[in-house]
């Protein structure tokens, strides 16, 4: 009888020391997110092609309007790299919300953009719309899974 | 020392039997997402508005191209409600990937759509891009919390 009730203490210690530590990772992870969100907006505002790709997971798919849909660090590099190229293009983004998985490993970030570039012609553009980004945490590190964005401006007739 | 092994032993059993029912639950919960996401395709392409706001969450975001987020189930309506209103709308989706967290809440489902519908002129068009919805369990259903899309074709001149 005794060591029935020392059993089922430790049990419920262990159950308690599970759930804490899981909320605790659950708030520890979305402030992870929203960090690696906003570390990823600044590497690719700074047009740093290696830093922003790496924050992509190797089966990542990212998702530009206009295009198909590039997956793979690959393809991903490309299309980076042609934003980067379009003249004076300046970006930001913030997420508005974040969640995670209970388990941790998985969750998304959304929010809205805001850039600013030059045409062809050279006259001053500007766009303006909301995005949302899956990620993975892989070896220790939150990674894009999936990142997918559409402007608010209407339609050109 | 008897003792300490039984107890051993009932927690490698306690822990085999999480690791498992967590494994099936994973593989469980990506059939349902995968479910539920053909499930809302087809009572979306059905315009049934009811069915298709329901699968969203009370808090359900849905990021339409072109138009600011709408956000919540009255916005949501109106939203799908224009879709619906599009002469000869017609759309399909498919998802090429579902991925659901360990601890079973939280996933998404990211695929290719197409649509046909006519313009104001009545010209037949047509259109194909990608999606990215996200999906929570709340209640024992899947729900919409998150969902955008955005076109593959060029965008105009």
């Amino acid at each position: 009888m005794r060591h029935k009730l020392v059993f089922l203490a430790l049990l419920a210690l262990l159950s308690f020391v599970g759930v804490s530590s899981s909320a605790q990772t659950r708030s520890q992870d979305g402030a992870e997110v929203r960090a690696a969100d906003q570390e990823w907006a600044r590497v690719f505002a700074a047009k740093d092609l290696k830093a922003s790709v790496d924050f992509c997971a190797d089966e990542a798919s990212v998702l530009v309007p206009n295009a198909p849909i590039a997956t793979g660090k690959q393809a991903i590099s490309q299309a980076f790299a042609a934003f980067f190229a379009i003249p004076d293009f300046k970006i930001s983004w913030h997420p508005s919300k974040v969640e995670v998985a209970n388990s941790g490993e998985l969750g998304y970030s959304t929010g809205v953009y805001e850039m600013t570039f030059k045409d062809a012609a050279g006259k001053a553009m500007s766009d303006h719309g909301k995005y949302v980004t899956i990620w993975k945490k892989q070896g220790g590190k939150w990674k894009v899974v999936s990142d997918i964005f559409n402007s608010d401006l209407p339609a050109a007739p």
